[in-house]
């Protein structure tokens, strides 16, 4: 068993196209041996935002602190601590920092396919 | 996108032996067709604990209120709100409400693999 608190991970930019005043932390991944899904922290300060995408594989996301604007085909949604949100795969979609507070949130992921033999 | 607060899901009482005074929500579960891993949000009640057990699946866990101890065979972990925790699968654990408020965790689990052909 591991137990670290969020603060005691290592923070990095993130440098995606089309993500503005994104910080990333790797909680639980790879270098677990975790194999099927990977749960990441990110921090957007206030007018920051993440990009305005889709892929091929869903989010599990829990708000943690902070107010925004979760960006989806079938309308926004203004975020608060405790809101939980579902992504499905292919789904365009971004989130936004409308507040004056860094937005934090987790947000979970398959862990990316292995290539096979 | 769906996006819900955890105090608007339903709430359930977990019957599993071992278990005393936890609560359970299913925050991304198969009715949203998640199936590479599941969301479940736990309440733990003071004195109240999970299961100490194993299972061949991992858990990622999120620490969001409370006062408790992770007890696991490599020793045992004293838990506070924004820890994060990996239980690798396969390792016996359980979580024990040690303060006088609820403990509340997000734990997510690989979705059940579906039977073959």
């Amino acid at each position: 068993m591991k137990v670290q608190q969020i603060a005691d991970y290592e923070q990095n930019d993130v440098d995606l196209e089309g993500a503005s005043r994104v910080k990333m932390r790797m909680l639980i991944g790879p270098a677990d041996q975790a194999d099927v899904f990977h749960m990441r922290h990110f921090e957007v300060a206030p007018g920051g935002h993440t990009p305005h995408h889709a892929h091929n594989y869903e989010h599990e996301i829990l708000v943690l602190k902070g107010q925004g604007l979760a960006v989806s085909p079938t309308g926004d949604h203004r975020l608060k601590a405790r809101d939980v949100i579902w992504v499905p795969p292919n789904e365009i979609h971004q989130f936004r920092n409308t507040g004056s507070e860094p937005l934090e949130i987790v947000c979970l992921i398959p862990a990316p396919r292995k290539a096979g033999p």
